[in-house]
């Protein structure tokens, strides 16, 4: 009866026309399970039920990729679709253009994981360098999958850790949603850097001094806590060399840097 | 020891250069008790140790005024200063102008409570019209008052419900903090609405239509989910007369329309 009565509308995305943004409405997410028993008790599960250890691929989203690309029950790595996403590769894409009034587009997008072991247990803080450097490369992988769409205009990839953090799962995993639109939060940061360029002819996160505040550093990145963090605990890691897209970033740096 | 190792600096404004904003830092926060026993098990403690209560005054910051005024015991709402501030009423203003570098200015601005009833057990909800009606007047009063400062470009009044909103105290509580920048989102919110105007030359909040979406209405006022809410039960409650400024509310219809 429950079931019956549970929300199963597409995603669509909604002009506030009083703050001038957009926002994702996404029905499906509230119905994406959980491993989490509670927020206040995070006990992971038993791997036996776990669609993204190996063994249960049938569980799971449709795959995009796996690394290495021709392994069977040996995978390292899948990116595969996110089987409750918050935007919908099947929509067609609406170009939210600036109208006056309560205005929806089609929550048009692609929402994707990145299983980063086939293991419950394994942490992304217990891969070696090289490992991590390969998640990140699948990352880097799939962001220029994503940007080959032309209706696609910014990739996100992000981690929640935990379940408090946002995680539903608790086997080690990244996501990415890619958006016919940039947020304005992004945009806005890029409005930023692009006047203090014109005030000063330097990119501000190549003009930032660590001093104190660096925590580590290698050939390639520096990592610090920003002078005016808005968070406890907020860390930057900051290419050496600028670097404007991640997708950009040389292998060879990803691996030797993952430390 | 501990307690020597607390930090004990005064509130800062910082700039982040990259995002370009301001960014409140508040060590003495940190420092705050709380009765509630714990986040995920909110029971608030016995009122003999609560500092709201009446007969407790004296373990409160400095009073600034109290309703009605020329009550002893018998209050019904006191305005305080917050004991451990956001921002501090002691510190000079500086004019935080945009500088390269790493620039912080000091963290000026006031930071009060609304005591909105003398009884620990009674929430904000269980009050009379009328009396709601009062506590809006005192945060009309408070307002005012701070608006005659030449430094405050903004104050805002707030109130956190329960522990896991971020109240630390569970006695019935608001609370209002007057800053010298007008808030980057303010700000955005405000240009937002003069575009709406310029382009249709109303009101974007007067221009709502309620629809489906009203939830109560009264003579003077709507309640409503917004078209493009961001939070779950969001609800915004609008004048149905264009009002542009809070303080300048009649006091008869704030007093007649708390329902």
């Amino acid at each position: 009866m429950a079931e019956a009565e549970t929300p199963n509308r597409s995603p669509e995305i909604r002009k506030d026309k009083i703050h001038n943004r957009w926002v994702l409405f996404s029905p499906a997410r509230s119905r994406r399970p959980s491993d989490f028993k509670a927020k206040s008790n995070p006990q992971p599960n038993n791997q036996t039920e776990c669609p993204f250890c190996a063994g249960h691929e049938h569980e799971c989203a449709p795959e995009i990729f796996r690394v290495p690309a021709d392994s069977t029950n040996d995978w390292k790595i899948r990116v595969i679709q996110n089987l409750y996403p918050a935007v919908s590769r099947e929509l067609d894409f609406q170009n939210p253009v600036s109208l006056v009034g309560d205005v929806a587009v089609s929550g048009f997008g692609f929402h994707d994981v990145v299983i980063e072991s086939p293991v419950h247990s394994v942490n992304l803080s217990d891969l070696s360098p090289a490992q991590v450097g390969e998640v990140l490369l699948a990352c880097k992988k799939r962001i220029e999958q994503l940007r080959s769409c032309d209706s696609i205009k910014y990739v996100q990839v992000f981690k929640n850790h935990g379940a408090s953090a946002g995680a539903s799962m608790s086997h080690s995993h990244s996501q990415m949603i890619a958006l016919p639109i940039v947020p304005p939060t992004v945009s806005a940061r890029l409005d930023s850097m692009m006047e203090y360029y014109k005030q000063t002819g330097k990119c501000s996160l190549c003009d930032i001094q660590p001093n104190e505040l660096l925590i580590a550093e290698s050939d390639h990145f520096i990592s610090l806590v920003p002078f005016a963090a808005t968070f406890a605990f907020e860390i930057w890691i900051i290419p050496r060399d600028h670097s404007s897209h991640f997708h950009e970033i040389d292998s060879e740096k990803l691996s030797a840097n993952s430390t």
